[in-house]
């Protein structure tokens, strides 16, 4: 393994990259042409989607294996990258789970589970503040760099009216209040870096799949828009901004 | 055992009534002498305060055995209660934990480990939600009922100016979201019951012991002053302000 060779190019790391928002994250990176851009996922041998772009962009694409559920995982995870380049400018973590085989939304309070709860926070709260711990040091100091990392609306407490979907809910505005906590550390350790969490408006992904039959089609956008309007997004921002809860259109979100 | 023989009385649950502000509660409402309560503890035979108030008030006082982080004794707890008394008026959960033997707040993110995320959230977040399932058959329907649960104003997400103590933060704010979201549900299923989390002050208790050097005396609480005002504030609401988020003085805290 080498370390990234050409020296204009840009580190972007895409978490939960082999599919959904994250996939087309790693799409819109490697057609912007100057970005290197390292693809995490927990099983990238497996990733059929990121092994056939590799094909087409061997310089450009980094595949490495990451359950950013795993404390050893992540523990080695910072090791691979740092195999791989000398510092990340971009981190874009899009790890979420909202349902699974065994495993849906809350309609109601009766419906509610510890074991649902943990498996829920374990991806949607905690892995992605896990995932800052572990690029921390990784990050550009003397640039601007950014965390981003995908929230959702129905996270917000206040703007919550209809209820249900507990753990989801809970473990995103969880999410919100840990990566506001790190845009204030890093406020004071590492002020070039800006940390934004980001609503991506109802994607059509397997993870919105279930849900999609009330959306209207005008409302209901495809992976690629929303890549394309996340990143464009993101490198708006600069560390003035840092701490924001963001929707895909730029509008601030309430907590 | 026996049902409660009192028609006339109100009954009160205080889960975490051992020590701190849980056991000011059981005092405050004892002295009213119009609730019966029921006091759960993880181990009430161990409880000596408690014992030594069961004394006292033999008719007005029941002691309880509750975990409210495991599912099995959730739901023996249901049946316990249910031994005890047909309906509960008031439920008041002061379960929290901020700090343990190997348990510490963090000040920064290097300090963030997965096992404290665990303990922290199970203890702040899902044993709140947890209960309110476990208890909810019993809570009173036909007049007014209150199921009340201290959360902590750090966990405010948009009142978060100094960062560090993530877990109990993110924790804190993951118990908000579940609580509005269950006062959402209950508006529709159970209209009577006014849901609300309450910032206790800075209270002079084991949870904030190590954490009092800087704050000045006269922000330093005793558990009997606020328990007398949680329990005043509490009664002088109704359903029309369920999903509140309110501090000891009943100013509303924003999410």
């Amino acid at each position: 393994m080498e370390l990234i060779k050409s020296n204009t190019s840009r580190v972007a790391l895409v978490a939960g990259a082999s599919r959904g928002i994250g996939l087309a994250l790693v799409n819109e990176l490697l057609m912007q042409g100057d970005w290197h851009v390292l693809a995490a996922c927990r099983q990238p041998d497996q990733a059929q989607s990121l092994i056939n772009l590799r094909k087409e962009y061997v310089d450009q694409l980094t595949l490495l294996s990451l359950d950013a559920t795993d404390e050893q995982s992540l523990a080695n995870f910072k090791q691979q990258c740092l195999q791989h380049c000398q510092h990340i400018d971009l981190v874009f973590n899009t790890i979420g789970l909202l349902h699974g085989p065994d495993l849906k939304p809350e309609k109601s309070l009766r419906q509610m589970r510890l074991a649902n709860l943990h498996s829920i926070f374990a991806a949607n709260a905690f892995a992605p503040i896990l995932l800052a711990q572990s690029v921390s040091a990784l990050l550009a100091k003397s640039s601007q760099s950014w965390f981003v990392s995908l929230s959702a609306r129905v996270g917000s407490i206040s703007d919550n009216q209809l209820g249900g979907w507990y753990s989801y809910r809970a473990a995103k505005a969880a999410q919100n209040q840990l990566l506001k906590t790190l845009s204030i550390e890093w406020a004071r350790t590492q002020p070039n870096t800006c940390v934004l969490v980001m609503h991506p408006g109802t994607t059509d992904t397997d993870l919105s799949k279930p849900f999609q039959r009330n959306v209207p089609e005008s409302k209901l956008f495809s992976a690629k828009f929303v890549a394309t309007s996340l990143l464009a997004l993101t490198l708006s921002k600069n560390s003035l901004d840092s701490g924001q809860f963001l929707a895909w259109n730029g509008e601030l979100i309430s907590w």
